[in-house]
């Protein structure tokens, strides 16, 4: 599957969550040899009343649960938008090899936007970064949904 | 109760997380108007596999079911190592009123070190800090810790 596979299950999922009245954002994590995808999950934050079950949190958690490890070594993360500073850590920490998101995020963003956490001397694991994967259909989801909110 | 006793309170668990062979670091998520902890965790990552398992997003976890929501307004987190990257933008996000931690953290840490991510313009609530309560204590107990690992 390409890139671009990838990104359009993750949107999917993301649609399903604007249906639920979550902010539509997916992560999927994948096994990049044999094209498993090893955990996926939406924004969950209002409906699971906790304040850190971003998408990207949540596929980790299940991926981790689910191989039994903190260590996501060789996985891939695919997410909609730009991870924010939260999530950008944990991706760190769990050790994902390759990050690719779609839209960027000049507001919330910690990958080429805000912090750019990891550029700085206290992240300890680097993925590789590929952006801008179906940006304009990840970007135009999250502007629909705001605006519908208004 | 003073700050420094909630401090001693989470450096006991994080004394029975070490038993557990899991970092010793701990989080209290604490009403001050009422003096209630309304929840409290210990690093489980390892036992937990979860990466994302540290003290202070488990704390979050906890008092974010318990009230039902994802705003935690007026309540305050004691911990007792300065939070690293991920978890500064998860206290950020859950809207903790003051954090008070104990040691700093140089290599990891995200409030006064690092990133120092309640300066970023990505950074949309800023809880004021308290640093160094209990600090020789908490920071001993981490030193040990790897200590007897090595």
């Amino acid at each position: 599957m390409t890139n671009e596979e990838y990104m359009q299950i993750a949107l999917d999922l993301a649609r399903q969550a604007a249906q639920k009245d979550e902010v539509p954002i997916a992560a999927l994590i994948v096994n990049p040899t044999s094209g498993e995808i090893i955990a996926s999950a939406a924004n969950e934050s209002a409906h699971g009343s906790d304040a850190t079950a971003h998408a990207e949190i949540m596929a980790i958690r299940r991926a981790c649960a689910k191989l039994d490890t903190t260590r996501l070594w060789d996985l891939d993360m695919y997410v909609t938008l730009e991870p924010c500073t939260m999530c950008a850590a944990a991706i760190s920490f769990a050790r994902i090899r390759n990050l690719y998101f779609g839209a960027t995020d000049e507001k919330g963003g910690a990958i080429i936007s805000g912090v750019k956490f990891y550029e700085a001397p206290t992240c300890h694991h680097r993925p590789n970064i590929s952006s801008g994967i179906c940006a304009d259909e990840c970007g135009q989801l999250l502007k629909d949904f705001f605006k519908q909110k208004r």
